[in-house]
């Protein structure tokens, strides 16, 4: 059984991942806190940036380590240190605690390290389509963080201390649970209150073009680069990943297909000037060609990223 | 009088500066050691990586910050921890207490910050023309260092606790003084030692292409930088700055038209694999629009390179 570590073991990524990884996997789990009815396995609680947490969890010499704890986008903008101290010198005091290990086995102990990075890393002018050439010029501390993280954890597995892969997630839809502070939550709320028979607020024009995947695509690239032999990635192990671009217009449209005319009508569009002006600065469509020829995949229409969250998440919903 | 910081102030670069500032500027210079008949400026030795340096420097509250403190590429490669101590975490600890003196002054503080960063934080594969939109991915220690540098600097900046920009470096070229260990010295010496009268090994075939500019260049790049609205940089505040690309051949050809064929018969062509290796991995030739655009300049020819050795350093030289 691989000896696994989910870092953000607690959140909605982790838990997919989890419980992806099944009840017999030999997973820890490190988080501030887990959910109720939290996912299978041996729960740890502290602050993933105190150094002493690095060093304990280093000396466990986990084989596979995935690094999902973050602050999100408009918290590590609120608050900038914590940002910098949750998002990137966590992963930095990891790194050179991993490395200790490392020495310390006499090179033998190699972590594999997957690392969810984000779209965030890009900064625009934007072109329409986003290729794996793209230069990373993030414009929000969330990105830089992630950006430097990149180039951290690519530099340790350059010099053969770690064994890592970057992955630049999609946004996530359609999320489960509670409305979130963040300022993509209504590409997931336009879709998941009609289906719970709630209204849904719309801040922005239908013509916004996104990239998405679902929570299950996610959880599926994590497990996929986990298995993936990086030699493959040629040096360059920051990953654009697959997802669908739509317009929330085609988000729509799919909701209607799949849940009907009354499901749609309970979308109410409030523009929020904020959220605009936010929305307005991120990619729109991307050509993952390297992670799709690495055997990534995500959905391929809409319609599929609604029935991933009914057919995973919907009835747990209703039965809270 | 602007008061002015040079981190690094004791290295080539840093004294090019502060003779360029001149006798009556209101600098520190700050670095590990100085070399004897140091540029003008109040000398201080320390560890830059040290937070408590970086707390007391920051508490003097300069006007502008000249940040060329730096262990070079081979050096980084070698000692891991060092590079990653002195390349990245010392410009973190300083844009930390820097932070925090803008705070306690309301705001009011914010200096001016100008970062030597490198073409080193691009990795290949190439074009033959590196354009402003091109990814930085570097594959050496020393180029994550410094994106990750320019990462930190822009977040820094756009949130409003500094001024800053980062300014990727050419190669410089003629290097006076004595041959050093980097792998790209002999594209000083080539020149340099011939017009010494001695002998120069040329460890690559003259087929290699390089991207140049002079020290008397990368002071005035510095002093151009301080003085730029940084308004016009539009949130990408890493340049590609100018210098001019030929290969050794031309090179070579520069030497013969202003010292004649004595000169280039003391170049022996020793091929080196380790140095060709590494060559090869660096960038040939860029299109540096937007420096231009804001006003930087470089040498327009190999000849004009050669000249201003001549005129800067050749008589130091001969006088040691």
């Amino acid at each position: 059984m691989t000896k696994t570590l989910i870092l953000g073991g607690g959140g909605m990524v982790g838990q997919k991942l989890a419980n992806r990884l099944g009840p017999d996997a030999n997973i820890t789990l490190f988080d501030i806190a887990f959910p109720p009815n939290s996912a299978p396995g041996v729960q740890k609680t502290g602050n993933v940036s105190d150094p002493a947490i690095a060093k304990s969890l280093a000396s466990e010499r986990f084989e596979v380590i995935y690094h999902l704890a973050a602050i999100v986008s408009g918290e590590a903008e609120a608050d900038f240190d914590k940002g910098w101290s949750i998002n990137m010198m966590a992963l930095w005091n990891l790194l050179d605690a991993l490395k200790d290990e490392h020495e310390a086995s006499g090179g033998a102990y190699i972590p594999k390290i997957i690392f969810t990075s984000s779209i965030a890393v890009f900064g625009g002018p934007f072109p329409e389509m986003i290729d794996d050439e793209f230069l990373s010029a993030p414009q929000t501390s969330y990105g830089a963080q992630k950006a430097c993280c990149e180039l951290m954890l690519t530099d340790f597995s350059r010099k053969g201390f770690v064994d890592g892969i970057s992955l630049r997630l999609p946004t996530i839809c359609v999320r489960p649970g509670k409305p979130n502070a963040a300022a993509s939550g209504f590409f997931s709320g336009i879709i998941r209150e009609p289906l719970n028979g709630q209204t849904a607020i719309l801040p922005v024009a239908d013509t916004v073009r996104h990239w998405h995947a679902s929570p299950r695509s996610a959880a599926r690239f994590l497990t996929h680069a986990a298995a993936l032999d990086t030699a493959k990635l040629n040096g360059r192990r920051a990953l654009n990943l697959p997802g669908f671009s739509c317009t929330v217009a085609e988000q729509i449209e799919a909701l209607r297909r799949v849940a009907g005319q009354s499901a749609v009508d309970k979308i109410k569009h409030q523009p929020d000037e904020t959220i605009m002006k936010i929305v307005s600065g991120w990619p729109r469509n991307f050509d993952p060609a390297r992670a799709i020829e690495l055997g990534f995949k995500a959905e391929s229409d809409f319609d599929e990223i609604i029935q991933v969250y009914i057919d995973d998440d919907l009835a747990n919903s209703a039965s809270r």
